[in-house]
């Protein structure tokens, strides 16, 4: 059975509470739960993770690198500064998917730059709480199956 | 049964005769026979497209938006400066996902802006042509289904 | 008998259809209409061009050029970047009049610049439709009577 | 009877005895004198104020907001750094036309940007005098007949 | 009895006016009585100045230091470019606090920066007609105290 | 009773120890005690904080806003760089009132611009410890009282 | 017997009709048979486009790059925006020489910047329509001896 | 006998009394009068104005252009952003000499860049008030001999 | 005897385990107990840290201050951007050295730009483990001897 | 007999001994061997220099210049920088062909712009010690021979 | 009796020769001559040297300051660029003038930016060769006489 | 027995001399001496070179990498600026280390940025003349012996 690590960041833990037009209804909890069963159906065990913590990040993806576990990352804030991210992904080796809810080139100029895509396999962004599941979707079909 | 515009840009009747490292092995028109044949499974009818001039992606752009077609939308190295594709889209309210082959903030500096991203449902980039599945996989749970 | 070109760019065949808002609600036939009668009033017969590809718009002010016959450019998405359409002004002397519906300068940061006013004769933008037609009477008032 | 605002600012006394292949050769009360013509032909009543001042412009245009009249405004030098005039056109709600009578967009770079005209209704540059006559026949055209 | 100025810059005639949104529905006149009352409470006599030219602004705080007279500033347009307002504040040692009724960081990108904050003591700024309360108190409080 | 936030970032522990020149000789503690007994006589419980953790600044002011109490925040170092807390803000809702006790602008470049200023209510900077009485008094007059 | 293909951008048609003094006074029909005769002599045949549109020189440069035929390009206005260019040089191997008749650098800062060169095998700048006699040279010295 | 003007700009009023480490311990008044004994040996007559408005400095530039004399310029503050002050000099064809008593590019940043210097005929800066005296100097010694 | 704090920031624990071609094949532990043994035998005690978390360096640092430790700081990712180690450097009067295991300036171009440099008493850079050795040598040499 | 000087700039009497992969394998000494041939079947002397002062290659243009003799010009790493050699060639009206073996454009960023181009006829670049050949060739064409 | 040196830099030696409507039509030599004469009558000795190396202009600089005698320099193209002479300059105190014979300001952009002129005394530039006679008075006035 | 070059550029023959508090009280024949015992204890020769010419540099480095020599190098003020160095040693393969005797990143800006740096082994900056000590105590640990 492999290992897929789920993982948020800041202020995700809001989700479904705040700005709906924005990020959606559907809670973080509720999510994870859609997905974990998803995974579920395909022989994947989904470790989920969130932190407000830039340096819990860095932790558990280093923590999903010696465990050659793929990862969606969802960095949130740090997704636009964070060189301790990118760092921690190319560092591990950790295979990484990089998720948004939300289009973020539709927002303010400092959403559009990525510190991270350039160390991740890909990029999904855009379609609300789908975006998850088309990255589980992405590992399946092209990480566990290549 | 519903339509969905699959339009290439520049260079991408190029592809798997050329950088397989970046772009693959596989030919377009094989991609789009397996895309075709995904879509057909769920009643989807997709028009293909491909183009080396800016105009006719403007124009196709266009009819896709008049039928109410989705686009998925790789517009090669046009993604990068054309204005009018921007214009195309929102002036004729298509719905469309920006798909990439490769992962574009992973190459030169210039790759990493998109001038249409702002005017698009949602990003795909990284998945060599598994982007195009996940994209037509995107429309069907977002578009048709909400 | 005078000619004059009246040569729009890219999505403006659009017109009247979408985002009436900014661009009105007239077709561009029904523009083109008024302003071959308020021509023909004036003994200047208008030349009507749209397309969206650049290089027509470069072709067809090189033949204005060749003509001696003003140019009335709505170049739309063109006018932010096209250096082709540029030296096409310069390279073939022609009178070119600068025309845009919307004020340009209201609207998003990219569509501040034109590359292509420095070799025009002037600029007019923000009166809608009626931009083209005071375009017509500067060309009546500054480039057929001086 | 309308009433509008001819405004002019900085150095646009010196008009005709200066730098003519620029500015053309007409004084600014031989232009006032014409414009004031035009609009009496048209039931307008011509308000004409110049000053190197930009608080002086400030003032009018907050005046000519006062009294609902439209202004025709050459704001010289002050065009590409006033935001204390962009304020008063804004925070007065005056319907403000930016007329240059050279192309400003084929001299210095500094004279490119324009601080005002997002604020403004439309621009006409580059017609020399004649700007001033069709900036007066937009505001017939298209603010009182609409 | 101390004297404090109280001096605000171009367009701020308008307040109560117009854009109550952005600047509230209180007039300057108004605003300045309750700030008088306010001054005289504390046995503080309030000199108010408002001017829509920036040589004025200059003048008065040459005025202000030379008096040493504390002064609350809200420069209008002027506190984004006017360096003669900066050099005016250093050179005659005048303690300016800076006010604005809105948050000028949540507006366009050119509110941003201030030209004059480096040489004032301290910034209040989006507490409305409040702001120049606060100010009054900061005055109260710190220059006047230590 | 009301609640109201104070929160303090990173080194403002090291207050009244270190650089009284820029901060002032007042320990946090000092100031706290001083802010709850001003709070006190308003009918108001301050909550103080203070972390060198960017991941706790978010949680408290996520905390914050779930209570509908208002923040006084000092975010220190993290004001000019943290997305993290400028979300945490917007997306929580959170009435937040921005203060340091220097002068931001006049010292170096990078501590000129405020990331999270754009979505607080207003700002208020150089008055030393009296920034953060004058921002209780702001959330008093014009938070609970409008 | 080898194949050149010599690609000419937009504008360029206009050779010998205008502006002599940057691009000389012969006809791209006569620089294109002198070069024909020069090729012959050495046992090149040279195939000789010219257009307009971007996309026709992105079509002919796959062309070439399929047949092995080294590229003399000269692409005009394209040559400082069109990535698409630049991607169906990497994208097809062209071997492609950069040609220029005038000294680029010696004019408008826009056009020192060429996007395409980086692709190229070399560059040849400023010799009038002996550009394109020594490219040749140097595809024969080079390309087909090495 | 020849006319001079000598045109101080904002806050040169001030001259002598306030930060002499800078500007002197000279005032303006006494400034004027060595410069007017100066100018009265070698057959000059000194007109000598000062103001905090830039509108005034554009007047009197017109003024002194329209006498055909040469003017000896301070602007202060202003030459670093007035292009009304650099047309004033350019519409007029005033002769101007920029002079400064501080060495302006050991300043900050933005006293560096003259917006004026472009259109005068030279530059004097550094030497205190003997920097009047030497452009006294050279007016006699390069317009007036030459 | 003195203390001497080594302090590690984001990533640093995967010394060794990746990326060798770039950080060496030694692991932190291993460095830390040369560090160790090399300090011994100067009568130094190493304290040795290291954290993912930007937070804890900002607390260690000032530790290390209030203890008037010398400080050899590797910060990782957060060199690049953390204005809070930084402030934890100046606020604190920590002498600090900044060091790299590899040249930083010889990889990405975000990797050029130190923010803490200007606060450190020296930087080392590019000799693997050795620049640690350097910096203890440095701190014998220039901050116990002088 | 025709003078034409070779001037080679710092670092290319490394020529043929280092980083042949970019430089090719030829010395310099062999490569002027060559072109002196060359040029002597053309009724040309070759003046060959190289120096890795600026000052020399300053020095060498005038005296060319001085000589009416064109120049080869390969100024290595001053080309990018030196406005010094620059103003020696349009000081003394030398005519200068710009010569670099590798493609400069393909290389890091800072070697994309030339500082000498815009007073040169011509540039080549990117086809190795053919570069100086071609060089030659344009000579004997261009200059010689119109 | 006191030295003063005179420095010029590179392709001053060509003065007289070349672009005299730039530089005028005086050899350096000539230049020289005036100046020792006009410093004779003064009662100083003018030490007088060109050079096109930038290395010498940092020797002789080292020399004036070691023999605190103050320097008239004109140092070209080295004004723009060269750091080594601004480090002579403040490192060994040399009083130095900067001088230009053209209005820098009016020419190309890349030649409004001095490098030295922050650790000059003062600057004068437009006034031909008068330039060095002005500065000369200048040493006279303010270094010797203070 | 190795050969070491130590090689100072512009302005180290100043050093003792000047600015103390920057440079320290040692002059460079000082510091030379120092380095040449510390060399010689291990078995060291040092080849000791100073120039203020950057083609000195350039041709001293070239010959270090000759003799497989490894060099301190402090370049001065070139370090900021000179391609030519940098060309000189990825050139001539030489083993640099960049070393300076202040923290260059606590001055100005316009020394933050080192051009050689890329191409050099690593930096030691900031520890007075201890800097080149520990450069040589670098050489012979990790040049020398691996």
């Amino acid at each position: 059975m492999h290992s897929v690590y789920l993982i948020n960041g800041p202020n995700l833990n809001l989700l479904g509470k705040r700005e709906p037009k924005i990020y959606g209804s559907l809670s973080l909890a509720s999510i994870e739960e859609t997905l974990v069963a998803q995974g579920s159906d395909r022989g994947i065990e989904l470790v989920c993770r969130q932190s407000n913590h830039e340096g819990d990040l860095v932790t558990w993806i280093q923590e999903a690198g010696a465990a050659s576990a793929p990862v969606i990352l969802n960095a949130g804030a740090y997704t636009h500064s964070s060189i301790a991210i990118r760092d921690a992904i190319s560092g591990s080796d950790a295979q990484v998917i990089e998720v948004h809810l939300s289009n973020i080139h539709a927002r303010e100029d400092f959403r559009h730059r990525s510190v991270i895509a350039p160390v991740c396999t890909g990029v999904i962004a855009g379609f609300g709480s789908h975006s998850y599941k088309l990255a589980l979707e992405a590992i399946c079909n092209t990480l566990f199956e290549t």
